[in-house]
């Protein structure tokens, strides 16, 4: 019975808490099995909520039996759990760090009010590299997180603990943020959906940043209907009447047209990931939809720039904070390293960075003119192992920061829609995800394009404990 | 008879138009009268269009033969002319510059199409400080703009050639951009009045920039209402529906309240300043209005942060064009060195500077909520000496540039509207500005306070001319 209740979708697990044939004490007790059963080995939470869950769920069953269904949010009553970046109220919010490890805030998150408030049940807290500062979520202070699917494998990063817990059934979906490919990573490394919304979509209020500019809230499910009742209840303060309708497409009145990128996003894959993707476009041409190649011409010298951006935000904030370089021997080596590498920017090369932020934009925008989405490796690499930093792709030496970041830092700069969705395993039988960007505000077409996808294959059928 | 047409005001010559009293072509040959017979001595001018002007009068006087009055734009004939950082279509656009000095621009900026459309002609493009980077506008490529009360002196910058043409009935109104007082400062010294809008209330798009996060565009002009006539026409792009309506203030009803700052702006001013700034709150006073201490303490800290966007901004903008240090010679010595100062700004301190901004910012807010404006100097000393760099106040030294942006930034780095009406002479006749700062979008309300003192005094009726 525990299985079975942990694994199901968002949508099933409503259906019978609408029924009354399970309670919401019920999921919260299968995920808090799951999590005494897998998280000391996988650490996938920083704070785990047992009782406050439990006490949750009580309150939630009797707004179930009071409320007629039709008026009920689809989330009532389903336990969720939160990146340790989110404040919560009353709740230890670490960021993953020393600095904040007793920090408890005195308000919520934008997020984490409005997912309280579409009747979630917050079960947990979850582990991420120290402040969302890189992609191993090898945490020095709070232990690195496992792979479900190998557990001497990276999870990925930041978000790797929302990305492992989601996949072994301790909650049904989480928040992570995205700042240079933070919820896509793991959730490809883990084999899970997550989607890095537009630009705005979603409020960074409340959220321990990283870099301001290119920092994303978005949500990790096992599905990518999961990932959509999440999208919905978050996007909730979003004044939908603003959202430009999206243009038609040239010319062109049916069909989906992918775009093949020539360049960047395919030059340096590993050999399996790759093999994963086309067999995924030929899922895609299977129901109908034909590939068009598009030019993203200044991705390629947006590495920099990008870096620019990101180092001088994330240091000028803990530098705001008093947090740095204050307290630099409180941060892991490879965050002091990059936090002193912030200082060093000067100001027109950020500001210079910028013109590249808008041509990279305006590379895709031209390009969603006669495409309808954009396919590309969310990793071009599965999970690595642990303490490793350097990976071989076709025989070349890379640092897995710089591969893993390098497709999808242009989505963050862009700021752009892209998900990663399960597209296949490797040999090994580790999860690969393929990376789906769209036009701005197009979430709701490019869960449509995933949706398609995931209906046609079994990829989101197997989990990690199966 | 061209004595008193080119002192009209905007509204007295529109009628005289519309009753076809006079022509537009006579108020073009008027106002070309005062350029032929002044501006080689002022230097307001960088370009005179006096054929194309006449032409456009010829058109306009047809337009005013056909239309019904009710339904002209009440610039319709109006000479009018643009410092010469607004791009205009086929018409030089030097930006006082050596390097722009054979610029021709293929569009034209928004205001000057604008101001196109509501009738206006265009009868010169002004004298200007060097890319709008100075308060002095000792222009070294085109010559020093002259201050027209007493020719030794400066008219103030950036926008001098403006001022000077404005006040000596060169030109009905101009339109002028202020990064760090550059409206005002000159309006003051000059005897004008001078807007300074809400960041954001007129575009500046096609304006060649200075700092874009500080630099507004905004009008100059004789009177109070030639300049809410002028700014009507340029706000014309802004969506007035969302533009927020005044709170009202806390439990008063009626009465206008000024606020007088303890603190920063009237720390350091000359005696005779203050005393014409004294007299002028006496004017207020017996208008029924009454002051209030308010207190504005992130102002003090200002400086620093201020300087630090407004010369990485402007450097970053240089670089990206090529401009610098490319052509690092063609400069001014001034220019040159603020140029090289903003190289060195590191992006941390950039980025603690928009914190900084946001507090002054919230300063403005929080004093708004008791008082209807605030009363300052426009600049703390009257028109230097062509040639001086500093100036002695109360005994005490200081550089012209920093005493005169002093008072006059942090509005330009609240985003706050602010205005200098003319408010008394000092012994020797040079005209002293008062400086008028209100609530964000409260434009109308802040053109009808200056109005209402401007209706209780004569200051705007002595010319330089006379």
């Amino acid at each position: 019975m525990q299985r079975d209740l942990t694994f199901l979708s968002i949508a099933q697990a409503g259906r019978l808490l609408r029924s009354r044939e399970i309670s919401p004490v019920d999921l919260v007790k299968a995920a808090l099995f799951r999590i005494e059963r897998s998280n000391p080995e996988l650490n996938a939470f920083i704070t785990v909520l047992a009782d406050r869950a439990l006490s949750e769920a009580r309150v939630a069953e009797k707004v179930l039996r009071r409320r007629e269904s039709a008026r009920l949010s689809p989330l009532v009553g389903i336990p969720v759990s939160l990146k340790d970046n989110y404040w919560t109220r009353g709740i230890r919010t670490t960021a993953g760090s020393k600095i904040l490890s007793h920090f408890v805030p005195n308000h919520d998150s934008d997020v984490a009010r409005q997912l309280r408030r579409a009747g979630t049940i917050l079960i947990g807290k979850t582990n991420m590299h120290e402040f969302a500062y890189g992609i191993t979520n090898e945490n020095v202070h709070f232990g690195a997180a496992r792979n479900p699917w190998c557990h001497n494998r990276m999870t990925g990063g930041s978000s790797g603990g929302s990305a492992s817990a989601v996949a072994t059934g301790m909650c049904f979906g989480s928040m992570g943020t995205d700042t240079g490919g933070s919820i896509r990573i793991p959730a490809a490394l883990c084999g899970i959906v997550g989607l890095k919304p537009t630009y705005g979509l979603v409020s960074v209020e409340g959220i321990v940043p990283l870099a301001l500019t290119l920092d994303h809230a978005g949500p990790l499910a096992r599905t990518v209907a999961d990932v959509e009742v999440l999208s919905d209840a978050v996007r909730g303060g979003y004044p939908r009447g603003i959202v430009p309708a999206l243009r038609p497409l040239r010319g062109r009145s049916k069909g989906l047209i992918l775009g093949w990128p020539k360049q960047y996003y395919f030059d340096r894959v590993d050999p399996e990931v790759q093999q994963c993707i086309d067999a995924a476009i030929k899922v895609f041409r299977s129901l109908g939809a034909r590939t068009e190649e598009v030019s993203l011409p200044h991705l390629a010298d947006s590495a920099d720039p990008s870096t620019n951006i990101a180092v001088a935000e994330a240091t000028q904030y803990h530098e705001s904070q008093g947090y740095f370089p204050a307290r630099a021997q409180d941060y892991s080596d490879d965050v002091r390293r990059r936090l002193e590498q912030g200082r060093n920017v000067r100001a027109v090369d950020y500001l210079a960075a910028f013109e590249v932020k808008r041509k990279v934009a305006k590379d895709f925008d031209v390009a969603f003119e006669s495409v309808h989405a954009i396919v590309a490796p969310a990793s071009p690499i599965p999970a690595p192992r642990l303490g490793e930093t350097e990976i071989f792709i076709s025989g070349e030496k890379e640092a897995i920061r710089s591969a893993v970041v390098r497709v999808n830092r242009p989505a963050n700069l862009s700021g752009h829609p892209a998900l990663s969705v399960p597209c296949g395993f490797t040999p090994e039988g580790l999860p690969v995800g393929m990376q789906i960007i769209g036009p701005k505000w197009s979430e709701a077409r490019l869960l449509s394009i995933a949706a398609s996808y995931e209906k046609a294959t079994e990829w989101h059928r197997r989990h990690p404990l199966a």
